[in-house]
């Protein structure tokens, strides 16, 4: 998985409404989507057929940091007020479609893959704290070096629900060690959307070898004096379908987010 | 719904490990719960038979304030974490008991309801931030008066869910004028328990006729100079299910709580 784009970029996606971001990927554009509609919540896409869908959402209540819930669209539903006049199937810039837990396919719509029965969970996105954590004088890492946030498959495992299970996904951004503390801080006041950190500093004992190459999106430089922190990431769901293999589930490909009417201060706790 | 004791209340309830109490209520004690081991979560209770599983799921996540979910024993499982070494069918002092939307019973014990697709959910209880409210210096009416906490249905629908759809159910607890900012704060620190209060200072705005008249509950007096306070309800689950008449639902009597093994300050937020 690397960054990909297709297609003109606006001249100031930070400041594109969500609605005329959403349609320009529906029009066709492939993007990740860090930086754009700034104050308004990204979100992670995960699409299960019905017979599937307790199982997801029970994996999510069982596992709220990696699987934080903005909103469930009943089966067959392809819009709701998260994405007010918009369409669950070509919305999102780029999707990645998984038959059999296999990555069979990567889309900028779904249309072909529709079917009255399946269920979409939206899911919380660190992407509603990076712009706390830069308010707050943090840097993030992967937005000033203008790649995707570098994700990892830990070798920590979610609690199960039926028939999901798999490891928890972790994304990483390097921090200053005098900042740590406030990155911690301002992120837990963020607990709808992945919260405080999981692990700082030791990325052995999450079982990952080499920061430099993540499962998912791309690896950032760790500037010197900088530690190694780790959130829960929305990328787990899609993990845990690979394990589970479900006959079809459709997800956003990492860092192509859709993103949501929701202003990011509305999942803000004092 | 008055409160209800039978049996012989042990020396200091605010001082049983919630296993002891469990015990207590496990062996035929019945009676409210309010002020029993404290610093332990109480829970309110919601189980269904699997198929309606999802729809209950997914009403909580749409209505997170009155529905916060703490845990979920899957279909036919009788304990877990939140009540080690517990039975779910025995360790609440009194259970209410539905039968297509009717209450049927109310028993100390539902082994003679217990099926293996039953699916409990375990809900978060406002007695959580009471004590972070007698800690900040607010008095509980109905702790005082020795009552159990007023509940009444509000005219406010909540998000439906598939078949699931009926009232928000809202607690009241008086709070002096010149306190009302320190409750909204202190419990907005509790989301996963309710959170900040749904509604301040107007009953007839919800709906509610006669503060005297509590739909659940018990009564309290209204002192000089007190605002009533709403906060949404964990009891709003079983009006759901009196509006969506499923053939078997249990739920706890109000007021009559399962006291969990998690602490009450794991559900604060900074």
């Amino acid at each position: 998985m690397t960054t990909k784009t297709h297609g003109a970029l606006p001249a100031n996606p930070g400041q594109l409404r969500p609605d005329a971001a959403r349609r320009l990927f529906r029009e066709g554009l492939i993007t990740p989507t860090a930086g754009w509609s700034r104050g308004f919540a990204q979100a992670n896409l995960i699409i299960v057929p019905q017979a599937l869908a307790f199982d997801v959402l029970l994996f999510a209540q069982r596992n709220p940091k990696p699987c934080p819930i903005l909103g469930v669209l009943d089966a067959g539903e392809t819009t709701g007020p998260l994405l007010a006049g918009g369409d669950i199937r070509t919305d999102v810039p780029l999707y990645t479609v998984y038959e059999n837990g296999i990555k069979t396919a990567e889309v900028a719509n779904i249309a072909q893959y529709w079917r009255d029965d399946l269920v979409t969970f939206i899911v919380g996105c660190s992407f509603t704290f990076e712009a706390a954590l830069q308010d707050g004088g943090i840097n993030i890492a992967h937005i000033d070096q203008g790649v995707n946030v570098p994700m990892y498959r830990s070798n920590i495992r979610c609690t199960p629900a039926g028939s999901m299970s798999g490891p928890l996904v972790v994304s990483m951004r390097p921090v200053p060690a005098s900042q740590v503390a406030d990155a911690v801080r301002i992120t837990s006041r963020y607990p709808a959307v992945h919260g405080a950190p999981v692990h700082v500093g030791n990325p052995a004992e999450l079982g990952i070898t080499d920061l430099g190459r993540p499962d998912f999106g791309d690896p950032v430089a760790i500037p010197p004096g900088h530690i190694p922190v780790f959130w829960a990431c929305g990328v787990t769901p899609q993990a845990a379908i690979m394990e589970s293999r479900p006959a079809l589930a459709i997800g956003h490909a990492p860092g192509h987010m859709l993103i949501t009417d929701a202003r990011d201060t509305h999942y803000q706790v004092p």
